[in-house]
């Protein structure tokens, strides 16, 4: 059985068409399956930082600003990564942390519907997902604060039930960071219309895994990072969506100065810039953000439905693979087995899964464990294969057996 | 009378202490007198930034969350930054902007003094420094707006007379990004809290340059950047002081999972970190927060009054020069003669400034142009000599002559 499906992962990886893309990548022979924690090193990145460093920093010093285009990295990195999330240009702006900017979005969500429509109705309430990345959840009971709103977690199933003419804005999360679980996009941000309130959407753990479609589906604010399935590095900016119809209404509750109208003339005044500048806040962390620019280059000429296909058909055969190798009863998978309802991981719960993934990673097969008890492995088709699902489930069924 | 200013010049340089920390910067021939900009790039940054690239995230990925000290980075390089601006170990957190941070220590400020002391006084008012870097104002209005208080515009001057029982916080800028004016951190946070406020002092045109003596004079919370007289890169990330016997009761308005007791619990509920902290957000740049860290070598063996007493001198000297070698009444300085009210720049109010500095930036001296009609000359004495000074003069009067 080993040897059948070490013939099939070689087999899919003969004909899979984003084989190629690896390459773009510094990797050794590790298994790499935690590029939705920290992506992989994309191999222009290292020239491209040093570039920044020694000449743009080290030679033209201030004048980089301009002549090195610092100034307008946000805007110019966000057209980059639009594509990715189904987004035309002009509408994401990169900086900050996903965290920031969740506070960015949502305060702005309720400053949306402030006033809006009928006046008699007061939408006094936030709904946020209750099984989303805690950050999530800390920063929208801020927000909610800060606005005089009541928070109100609620599972994403139970949305379409929490929604009401009190709603005033609902962040959910795209795909699960624990299950992998991936909800409908399309039919809650319906849904969240259909009741007069705002959607919120964090992408954190689906943008460059599967197609997003924010402008199909008519998203009204996203937030993501950048450092997982985007490889821009260690704590690399994150961005901001605004949809271009809301952004002359977009209210930031961090209004920097990098976010005026005109930032050089240094008014007592703030008057915001329009477009996606406007969700800028001060000065950007150009290390970090360069360093992201070079990493989008590995995205040339791929497509994010050929990204899709080749994620499901590796979770599919690392599930098949569990099934083979892992003896009965020894892990069970948390992970949805609808391709639509499956993000770019698996889950597996396990006993003593600290101690499981401890003895993989010796073992060169890199996943993460979640507390208490889950085996948590992501596929970033870009670099991740079919042999290397294979290789990464008999060695995880050696340690269960 | 140029012969006697040059010689003036070599003797001054043969007598700097701190001559030697020249070596420990990437310069070329050019006068860089726009350290107060954006800090030349010190020595020892770009090979740890690449290893950083190369070593620490391309071979050891996630690992080096732990491995690399990555996640504690926030903690140590506050604390390397602590004895610069007088603050004990434990006080300060680096990450985010300078604009995040106002934001943070501006309504976490208000919520210090929300039920304490008479509760019949409403403490309603913020007083923000109305000549200060437009980016305080902009954020201090909004931080007004989302909790509730008026906000005041006044001069430093006019804070003693405009403090009250209704004032809750007052947010003052220790040296004016535009005159160079630095104005009286001791008196100034005696008299806020003489009417019982919180005091809030933005560093960034003084930390590096001057002492603060943060402790010592008991401010309350403080930020400031670290790409101008801490040399850390474009856009490196900014800090966050809260004064010791403060922190139980920070409350932050940026919740994000870095600030929680137990980030890796991945808890539903919020609860704050102790200490410094509790000022993080989300997840740090690591980049740019390990090229600062790099650029604070520079630091080792340098005391920050030895810097102070060289600032001066240079800008004493600069003052010298410009009498003798810019014709009379074509420029006018804006920058105060008395010591205790000069930072660490000297600004020059000069017609058609926007061209001179451009012909200056053309013949090797650069600093900046401030709208409408300033020449901006910033002296960082690590890199500074008195040799530079004159020779930036005697361009300086030759282009006006």
């Amino acid at each position: 059985m080993s040897d059948r499906l070490a013939l099939t992962a070689k087999e899919l990886d003969a004909s899979d068409e984003l084989a190629g893309t690896r390459a773009r990548f510094v990797l050794d022979d590790v298994v790499y399956l935690d590029g939705n924690s920290l992506g992989a090193l994309p191999a222009a990145v290292p020239d491209r930082v040093e570039d920044v460093v020694r000449r743009q920093w080290g030679e033209l010093r201030i004048r980089s600003w301009d002549e090195s285009g610092w100034w307008t990295a946000p805007e110019r990195i966000g057209d980059r990564i639009a594509p990715l999330v189904g987004a035309a240009a002009g509408q994401i702006v990169v900086g900050d942390s996903t965290s920031v900017n969740v506070f960015k979005a949502l305060v702005g969500a309720v400053r949306l519907v402030d006033g809006a429509g009928d006046a008699r109705v007061a939408r006094d309430e936030i709904l946020v997902d209750a099984t989303t990345f805690p950050t999530d959840g800390y920063i929208a009971e801020s927000a909610a604060r800060l606005t005089g709103r009541t928070l109100i977690p609620v599972t994403p199933g139970e949305v379409p039930a929490a929604l009401s003419e009190r709603t005033a804005a609902v962040l959910l999360n795209h795909a699960d960071y624990r299950t992998g679980r991936l909800h409908d996009l399309p039919s809650l941000t319906a849904a969240v219309h259909a009741a007069g309130a705002v959607a919120v959407w964090d992408l954190c753990h689906s943008a460059g895994a599967l197609p997003v479609g924010l402008d199909e589906h008519g998203v009204d604010l996203a937030v993501g990072c950048t450092y997982k399935y985007l490889n821009g590095g260690p704590g690399s900016p994150a961005y901001l969506y605004v949809r271009r119809d809301l952004q002359d209404r977009f209210d930031s509750p961090l209004p920097g100065w990098n976010s005026h109208a005109e930032p050089f003339a240094m008014r007592e005044t703030y008057e915001p810039a329009r477009g996606a500048p406007r969700g800028r806040v001060g000065t950007p962390d150009i290390l970090s953000m360069l360093a992201l620019e070079a990493a989008l280059d590995v995205w040339d000429g791929v497509s994010i439905e050929a990204v899709r296909a080749k994620s499901l058909a590796l979770t599919d055969f690392f599930l098949e693979c569990v099934a083979a190798y892992v003896p009965e009863g020894r892990v069970e998978s948390l992970t949805p087995v609808r391709h639509e309802e499956r993000g770019s991981q698996v889950a597996l719960r396990c006993e003593n899964a600290g101690d499981v993934m401890r003895r993989l990673i010796e073992r060169g097969v890199v996943g993460d464990f979640r507390r208490p008890d889950v085996l948590r492995f992501g596929f970033t088709p870009l670099y991740v294969g079919f042999a290397d699902v294979e290789r990464a489930v008999r060695i995880l069924g050696e340690e269960l057996r």
